[in-house]
């Protein structure tokens, strides 16, 4: 892409209230709009990162032997009276009554709405095990929307659904699923800390929470600073308690929660009536699990601990593009050549790639860039062309290399592959 | 895939209540599923073919120069008051007042929002033109939801958004959508009839409808019965009118709206006052146009259109996979051999394919085949395997070629790739 043509709407300064460097970040390096409080869109640059986040969590949940379908956001109010969720979430429900007369609500999330699906599908141990994935856009009318897309009104989720003959069948996919959320994590850059969690409003009995500790985040973890271990604020773990591992004392420390993992055994089932003849003969409730991830969080959170004061630093399976080719002068013919053709060569071999053909001043071009944050730039310069060089520049470590410019787009493809 | 790790639902039964083609085959052959009326989820052989209708869309609108971008269902009010649309749309808006007091409606389009996006970054002629577009749900409280998902509350719509400096440059982004609308409908397999049609709700001079002639619908054309003429029931053109090719008295048919593109002009701008600055220092408001596709209404005129009395005749490009591997005994080693590897190669050759390997009747299994409507499909039977011959079919012409089981990859990739 050249960023001539690109809708990528950066900004210098800090918007005003703001308190969260990803949400200022996200801002300003024009990620994201802010529609009204809590309400967001994602300019192009934003949904690249999304789409990127959203193929890394299809790859783990197709290897889950999940299989994706997109559920409404509209439900009916009838299907959550039958769990009684009606009432336990009414505060964050937003609901109205269609013209036909029907109440109804958004989806906070899918429990009700896919145990009434595969109810109506599955009748037989021999349909099971089965397990069904979304991602999704989620309403929760909270009040206290924070920092930007880490809570907002409007979000988007991943949320998958685990439906066995029995608990042992549940383990297994619960098991499968931690598995996937640790490498979703990993290839997103961010380091979790996975803590044994109360169930809340989802109920059933095991849950683990996946979270990252952050400048920010409504939740807590403790660590240790002498030996670095860390562990979730939990019934048995207090933030008074010496560390298990040294016996030091602990540190408290906010985190965001990326992702929420439930055994939810029949609780679902039983009050939906989801059954399935099992082969002894005999009725049973379907066992259940669930699994969510917050996608649009998640990208709060990968700029939340990938950024410098410069602003964000991608990382590479995240990043909107995978290299930025800045030309200096963009009115220098040889420039603007260079600039064509590491753009085709880099393309051509499978890397997304902005250009910078932008009439701005080199001072805003290299602020910018360091602003959006994409992994490696290469800087094409009238002085070191007279060299016959250009420079590489890696976000990250700022590390430049000065390399032939005929060399330029291997030398690069070799970084990339590192 | 493999059909026995898949949640692919199929059923023999025509589904009560339901009169188009379209809507049977969709909750037959399990791509689709009534939540309640007006509602439906897409299952994961939907949402296949859901995908790649979005490719094609997205291909070409990049080619168009159409950037992506990702716009909020939730929409305040105020909004829409600027415009007076709130009043217009009111019959069909979903609205409710938020936690905050905030008076919100969900999207049954996006027009003030995209105009109120574009205002707050663009300010001179230099940042134009710039065309947006998404993929995004919209919620339409329709009375009278009918033929499934051709007319549902909640939908998904592909909408575009041309920002111009004036009447010259809209007419020339206008041209280019119109060219896009007619690759993309026709790498659908869809026959449009394009019409100039009346702008409406929308307002602005010049627009287009992209109508497919059907069974079923709420739109009309005019066909010649002798020549072959056909053409909108325009002011200019009514049904009574002979035809003007050939003076024959004209035909009424009914017709889906698949896609209207509209001149929008400084409606919206001037409205809400999204002004540049040009480059005779004056202040003006920017030319729109806008551009919309029923994505998931394409869905049902593409099984409309392209179907008979088995089931679906998917168009190659849409088709949920392109190779069905159907091996007829599941006990036999060598016909289950036979199809791991046919799924291999023709995997790695860059095709999605299926693997029936469900343990039911051969009956059962060619009736789902013709159902769901995969282009061809490869059937692996003991009687046929004696003489050392797979066979292939085409589900559309119901050519069958008997081929030696060891060229069957080479065969089919050929078949494929014409």
């Amino acid at each position: 892409m050249y960023w001539s043509k690109c809708f990528i709407p950066t900004a210098k300064e800090v918007p005003v209230g703001t308190e969260a460097v990803s949400h200022q970040l996200s801002l300003r390096a024009g990620l994201v709009n802010m529609l009204t409080s809590g309400v967001y869109s994602y300019l192009p640059l934003g949904l690249r990162v999304l789409r990127r986040i959203e193929n890394i969590i299809r790859q783990e949940m197709n290897n889950a032997q999940a299989q994706e379908l997109f559920l409404p956001c509209l439900q009916p109010i009838e299907v959550w009276q039958k769990t009684g969720r009606d009432k336990v979430m009414e505060d964050i429900m937003i609901r109205f009554e269609d013209n036909r007369g029907r109440k109804m609500c958004l989806g906070p999330t899918h429990e009700e709405i896919i145990t009434e699906l595969v109810r109506n599908y599955v009748q037989s141990y021999r349909q099971l095990p089965v397990t069904l994935y979304q991602i999704q856009t989620k309403f929760r009318d909270e009040i206290r929307t924070r920092f930007g897309i880490v809570r907002a009104l409007e979000f988007i989720m991943k949320d998958a659904y685990s439906f066995d003959r029995d608990e042992e069948g549940l383990k297994k996919n619960y098991d499968r699923m931690y598995e996937a959320y640790k490498n979703i994590f990993k290839r997103c850059g961010v380091d979790v800390v996975i803590v044994a969690a109360d169930s809340g409003a989802m109920g059933g009995d095991v849950s683990h929470e996946f979270l990252v500790p952050a400048l920010i985040g409504e939740d807590e973890i403790v660590k240790c600073p002498s030996c670095g271990f860390e562990g979730g604020v939990t019934e048995s773990q207090k933030k008074d308690d010496p560390c298990p591992e040294c016996q030091q004392q602990l540190e408290g420390h906010v985190a965001i929660e990326l992702g929420h993992i439930f055994q939810l055994g029949t609780k679902y089932s039983q009050a939906q009536e989801a059954l399935f003849l099992d082969d002894d003969g005999k009725q049973k409730p379907i066992v259940m699990g669930c699994y969510g991830i917050g996608v649009s969080r998640l990208i709060a959170a990968i700029i939340e601990t990938n950024n410098d004061a410069s602003g964000i630093v991608w990382p590479r399976q995240v990043a909107p593009f995978d290299v930025e080719i800045l030309p200096i002068q963009i009115g220098d013919e040889e420039s603007m050549q260079l600039a064509k053709e590491y753009y085709q060569g880099l393309t051509d071999a499978g890397y997304e790639v902005l250009v910078d053909d932008r009439d701005e001043t080199a001072g805003r071009k290299f602020n910018d860039a360091d602003l959006i944050g994409i992994p490696y730039r290469i800087v094409i310069g009238k002085r070191a062309l007279k060299e016959g060089n250009v420079e590489i520049k890696s976000r990250k470590t700022s590390e430049i290399i000065m390399v032939k410019k005929e060399d330029a787009v291997v030398k690069m493809t070799g970084l990339l592959a590192e």
